[in-house]
């Protein structure tokens, strides 16, 4: 197994467990123990119906968790204590020595590669073997995948919507606890952002860590007599000179260049800056809005950051948390380009501009159409929670028990499940993927170049002939004869998956605004197995 | 201190610790070091603007995990390492020695009692002393509240709409994350709930867990021939006994009772029951819509239920997880009554009717105004994911620095910072809580039966007496000189505070549609010392 920095201890294992499920989970295991049906050899799938967020893809992702868990599964003896505590006492003692003896080792996990790109009814896991262990996983897992792949589509979302602009998570004080913090770190990077603010994520998971300061930072100084440090080291002459004296000096001139008032001006706000830069000569990066944007936060940054240029360090750029950010935006730039001509500092047109306050999906999307100049984006609460549909509804259905299908009928034909142990396959045309093609997992994989027929699940007379130029399996077989038997990549290349993946779906499947469905489709022989199912399942009526 | 079951390990711990965090409160605290700042005296109030849900009422929860982490703040030798690691090389080694000395001695902790109804501008949490140490804690503190009291709150709305029936928290599969499962049980718990489907919230928070079976425990049968099982103890004989015999006949009884034909009714189904209720003779709870309710799913659980009376048990009850629930629960209680009737089995018309698919508080209050026989709900996703609102907006602000006040000035009103140390006091009329006032806190506190000024923060105009006849002051020191200095309650306790402290809140507040808000009072000594610091704060331009 490749070294992976993601599989560092981080405490959320330690409640991944097999307790962490609903308590109806044991109930059955037992009643299948009193019927004597927990070996039965069962298949079931793990999928979803409908897209999040209105969109019309998914990216999948909670893999390394779940087979975490599969890995560790085992009832402890306190376990096993507090479960003889709160269930019924005519349980038979036995069932509780048996619990204790289950382990996964009679069990397959097969699934779709964390970061690939899914869609509704394609099965994303497939477990199957032992009865009762592949029922009393269901919770588990669904609490490991639904949270995981909803964080990681939400991120691809935003990276769409933002092209080739940094995008920072910011939203550990507002995520679902520590751990839904954690989450949000982790799966808003592999989904396609540059780094967090949360510092123990970048412990945990090797990302990336942002930060400068908060408006606290800034209104705790009051005035520049209050700076107990002011000097710094002049990285030109290699001496500690005072800092105060050239920063007032370049505020004067950019008073009157830019036809500010003095008293305009925030003292505490220069003074917070001063001290930032004294601690970070080579990371200078100054939150603006405190005050005026344009008569304070940007007179004071720029003093600065030319003093510091004149020290021999770079500034960074500027964060803007509130306001109309296109065009604070726009005028910072202003400000810049005019300072970087008038004092000839090439840098300084090109200093960063991040924006934070409230960004989602849709403002970014509105900024686009707007002439903005943000850099990047500090992305909290809408990113973390996923506000706009803060969860993603897979399911866990037996689809086979014991070699024959099982189908779960319901009047709305979407929750129809789709019986039997099958295999999906991804079917791709030249530059992009055509179809996912659902089928028996007896049946001969489609073959590239073969004409392929698809149909609708549901509607006999949806068919076509697909000539894929490639065909990908998408269910790998990870975890057999209890142990872990497929490679695990990094977070790095599951980061590099999710890009590629993207790639391969067509423009018009992963838009904003009204996107095409991408379609899923059963063989013909599967098509056939399902309606027949359905009829013999389907209970007759009688007129009367 | 008082056992408390909910200070169990919990996993969770493990994670909130002092990285937990934002980098730039790492970056602040080295600037205010190079700053000589660290030792400032600060005082900072954790507080939210906004009410969440459209409703006009928040109950504060996390409290015992914000202690928690205040206990055992410390930077480890291996985050050191790692901050050496990301952050610049330009930093000085007597910083890294600094922070790994930090404790939390050096900072007093108030809060208002967890479980407490709250509002918005109040401080929930003061936190006073080293400057450094204050800052740092922001974001952990922040996480450990705001999903906390958003959760809490979410289920004290559903625990007002339900009235009296029985609230069941089934969410952990939609939850965001492992512990975001473990803290929607723990703290839908505290906010009203009767239980958890989560055994892990079950175990270490000491929560009455409730589940029974799956549609998938349904469908793994297709028979009565696959029953194992086939007898059942009967409690009234002592003796073990065919069950399935008896159970039959009730059924061909049933059939010609309700009108149904014997090939609607699903033997598969039937099997499931049989075997789940040989499993649980004592707890048999039945779900009844995996094939049509009344033609099938009723007829099986009531045939089942009258073998079980038969034999000396008494059934449970059914749940019910699609469809109208109002039109099946009272076919459901219409069957239960008929059967009560005819075979004079009173507590047969008083079996429970669970209901559980996709519930929300709207569909709780639109039950209500229809005529449906439900008594108790299972709720999942929106109740945990808090979907109508998922996130809750509390803010850490500084508001004093060495005995000055800070203010953070907006151009928008609602986020004006209240400035300086402050208490916070609740007067209470006969029957209900009147106002929150709060003062500078070296104000003398209003008096029971005396008349005390209250004013509108902003609205210069807005003011009147109120004559108490109980005050209460609602920020409590928790923690100072290193320790834990006032007393936690249990989890049953702070549950029953929060019901206690929403019945001192006048209906009108609470109710859902177009809730009248709560007024939140300043002194007027604090009113003219707010405005005084916001003109002293704010620049005056100069007309050109």
């Amino acid at each position: 197994m490749a070294d992976q920095p993601q599989s560092k201890s981080n405490g959320q294992n330690e409640i991944v467990q097999p307790l962490l499920t609903d308590l109806y989970q044991i109930t059955m295991a037992y009643a299948y123990w009193k019927s004597k049906k927990t070996d039965d050899y069962a298949v079931f799938d793990l999928f979803f119906r409908k897209n999040p967020f209105s969109g019309e893809f998914t990216v999948f992702a909670g893999l390394e968790e779940c087979l975490k868990l599969i890995q560790k599964f085992r009832f402890s003896d306190s376990d096993i204590a507090y479960l003889r505590q709160i269930l019924p006492s005519t349980i038979e003692n036995e069932f509780y020595e048996y619990l204790k003896t289950l382990t996964t080792d009679n069990i397959k996990f097969y699934a779709v590669k964390e970061g690939t790109v899914v869609f509704p009814k394609i099965p994303l896991i497939r477990v199957e073997g032992q009865l009762v262990v592949a029922q009393l996983l269901e919770t588990t897992l669904l609490n490991l995948v639904n949270y995981a792949s909803l964080m990681t589509t939400n991120a691809a979302r935003y990276r769409l919507a933002a092209g080739h602009l940094k995008l920072y998570e910011f939203g550990l004080r507002r995520a679902q606890g520590p751990d839904g913090g954690l989450s949000a770190s982790r799966y808003s990077y592999i989904g396609g952002f540059d780094g967090t603010s949360n510092v123990l994520a970048g412990k945990l998971f090797n990302i990336p860590v942002k930060g400068t300061h908060a408006h606290a930072y800034i209104t705790s100084f009051n005035s520049i007599d209050e700076l107990q440090l002011i000097t710094l080291r002049n990285n030109n002459m290699g001496s500690e000179e005072n800092f105060v004296r050239p920063v007032l000096k370049w505020r004067e001139k950019l008073i009157s260049m830019f036809g500010v008032i003095l008293s305009e001006v925030n003292d505490g706000e220069l003074a917070a800056f001063i001290s930032f830069a004294i601690a970070f000569p080579d990371g200078f990066m100054a939150l603006v809005d405190t005050y005026d944007v344009k008569r304070s936060g940007l007179i004071n940054f720029c003093a600065v950051a030319l003093g510091l240029h004149d020290f021999g360090y770079k500034a960074i750029g500027i964060r803007l948390d509130s306001g109309d950010l296109a065009y604070l935006s726009n005028v910072a730039r202003d400000y810049f380009e005019k300072i970087s001509n008038e004092y000839a500092v090439p840098y300084f047109s090109r200093l960063v501009i991040m924006a934070s306050n409230d960004i989602n999906e849709e403002t970014i999307l509105s900024l686009n159409d707007q002439d903005h100049k943000i850099d990047s984006f500090g992305i909290g609460t809408h990113l973390v929670t996923c506000q706009k549909q803060p969860a993603l509804g897979c399911v866990y259905k037996m689809v086979e028990l014991n070699g024959e299908p099982r189908i779960k009928l319901s009047q709305d034909v979407g929750k129809v499940t789709i019986p039997g142990r099958k295999d999906v396959f991804r079917l791709y045309g030249t530059t992009h993927s055509l179809i996912d093609l659902l089928q028996k997992a007896d049946e001969s994989p489609p073959i590239a170049g073969q004409k392929t027929l698809c149909r609708h699940p549901f509607q006999e007379s949806t068919r076509a002939y697909v000539i894929p130029t490639r065909v990908e399996q998408l269910l790998n077989l990870y975890w057999q004869d209890g142990q872990i038997c497929n490679r695990l990549p990094t977070l790095e290349e599951t980061k590099t998956h999710v890009e590629n993946s993207l790639k391969l779906i067509r423009p018009d499947i992963k838009r904003s605004l009204n996107p095409t469905p991408y379609k899923v489709a059963v063989s013909d022989n599967l098509y056939y197995f399902l309606h027949k199912l359905w009829l013999d399942n389907a209970p007759i009526g009688e007129l009367s």
